[in-house]
């Protein structure tokens, strides 16, 4: 069988399924991890606190291409994508290691513009890059590695599995501008000047919610994901490590004026399977997302609830109640391009 | 300027200047970091002991060819790569995180083998695979973070920067085995039986020596590196570390058997410079070497002696003290192919 036939998260599992297998507990590092494969990072217990681990490896012309966007964009947003890693779990980024891997050809300005893109948004969150390798390969490959820790000195963190029906889903900030942004670039799109710098800054210098992932823990949240894949793939990953379903009003979905604008009936499109967007996906009850919502300075949109069945599914429907379909659900690789 | 005028180590340095040029005092990360870029692993202070994190990534037809691998073998190998750095700084690998990105193309029976060959390993050594990414590439991709920790509740580990002039230099086991490994297959040699295995097996299914390293850093030894890019390259990055440089006697270098017997002329090239055996390299006093030697179950060769010169130059001589000189160095990615 082909990787293609079988899906990315098809293959996490298996490989998970695979690495599981191992599992002894007898091994000290079995006997303190916490969270493994199937959240937003890795996590186990430390002395007095409990570590996180993420790792994410952007390949040219899959994940990104050099064509729209300069290399200090490139370094930015492959650094924002991992820290938005450690925002989804309320954790606190320490430590970056990143592996290069390019053509002899490149330029050395180019990558010093990479690295200074990564190094502007590490310092704005105290991570320190202090690692990694480089070596010659055909074409550039980024991996960036993040080691964090929690916030509190107990087990604490948000994950994608404590959701339980009663709860209401809700997001940070806006959806689809990062889609958005991309269709922007790719097709040329000539759009006023305020939509095309906020489209692509969205798209290029997403700004992770690392703040905004511990202020959802402190306030009592105990289930997030960031939007990575899409609004919809990843409350369906979040639905199936919870072993619930979710229901989403589509017309409550934020979706951001510069996309409503400029792509009209595409605009819910990219706000519900655009990916990308990394704003923080969460469940909790409506008393704790007013907390929330008094704490951050982000908006914060209510967009639905968690139902009481296991079959993990995500339903749509309008502000009348009544069901929508919508074509493409979010990014998976090897299935879908 | 290219990157391949630059080469793999002008690149690093200039990495690790741009790195260190934001250091914060202020910031905890900074304040807790003990090892950056620049030795075989990072290293960080936690509450009772010190973190280790290290990161590689290896490129189809860069760091290996599907050709003369098997996918079992190159899990295997890239495990042993990073486990590797662990053995130099003498500490103990505890996570193993692997991102993989590879063609949809690829039949998942190749990716599971892939899998089973890290996962044989990681059983050995007590290390728990947790976590990871996969993502569609034109070719394959493997990326490995490893993390662990120091084995004291001290500072204590082996690094790079330690070795002093008076310092034997000594390495584990055989060398020159793994390139020779290498050259059999790519070239397609037909040797006898026992050596072709014994090859192969030195090349794809390197065991790194993660307990000698625990023993060395025990009996007192401080300074340490894995030989990676070759013996010569590989010192020489002690010497620079350490502002010293050292003398090779060419003629104890410990060239196993089976790469004298069939190499002939070239079997001492690929001892010094055929990279990849995955041995340690250390530098300690003759007593403290004669402890290491009573503690360990392989072979431990003195083979030169560190010198007061901050030049870091290695210089090459045979039993007679007269100097020799040989054409390739080691391995570095970008200049040299």
């Amino acid at each position: 069988m082909k990787i293609s036939e079988l899906g990315e998260f098809g293959l996490i599992n298996l490989l998970a399924e695979m690495a599981y297998g191992g599992k002894n507990d007898k091994v000290s590092a079995w006997q303190k991890l916490i969270r493994g494969i199937g959240d937003d990072t890795t996590a186990w217990q430390a002395d007095s606190s409990v570590q996180l681990a993420t790792v994410d490896s952007l390949i040219q012309d899959i994940h990104f291409s050099l064509d729209i966007t300069s290399w200090e964009e490139l370094g930015w947003r492959a650094m924002a994508a991992n820290l938005s890693d450690i925002a989804a779990m309320g954790g606190s980024p320490e430590y970056a290691l990143v592996s290069l891997a390019l053509p002899g050809s490149s330029e050395v300005e180019d990558v010093t513009s990479l690295y200074k893109g990564m190094l502007n948004l590490t310092d704005k969150f105290g991570v320190a890059l202090v690692g990694g390798d480089t070596s010659s390969a055909p074409l550039l490959v980024i991996n960036i590695t993040i080691i964090g820790s929690t916030i509190g000195k107990d087990r604490v963190m948000l994950t994608r599995s404590a959701a339980e029906p009663g709860d209401k889903v809700a997001v940070t900030g806006y959806l689809g501008a990062s889609g958005a942004g991309l269709e922007m670039l790719t097709k040329k799109l000539q759009l006023d000047s305020e939509s095309a710098s906020y489209l692509r800054e969205a798209f290029l210098k997403p700004y992770p919610r690392v703040t905004e992932g511990q202020l959802l823990l402190k306030q009592g949240v105990k289930t997030a994901i960031d939007i990575s894949d899409g609004l919809i793939a990843d409350l369906k990953h979040i639905c199936q490590a919870s072993q619930v379903s979710a229901s989403i009003n589509i017309d409550s979905v934020p979706v951001h004026s510069s996309v409503r604008t400029n792509f009209a009936d595409k605009a819910l499109e990219l706000a519900l399977s655009g990916g990308e967007d990394y704003e923080l996906l969460f469940t909790a009850s409506a008393d704790i997302i007013d907390k929330v919502r008094a704490d951050v300075s982000c908006p914060i949109t209510v967009i639905g609830d968690i139902i009481s069945d296991t079959k993990s599914e995500v339903a749509l429907v309008n502000k009348d109640g009544k069901p929508v379909k919508i074509a493409k659900f979010g990014w998976e690789h090897f299935t879908k391009k």
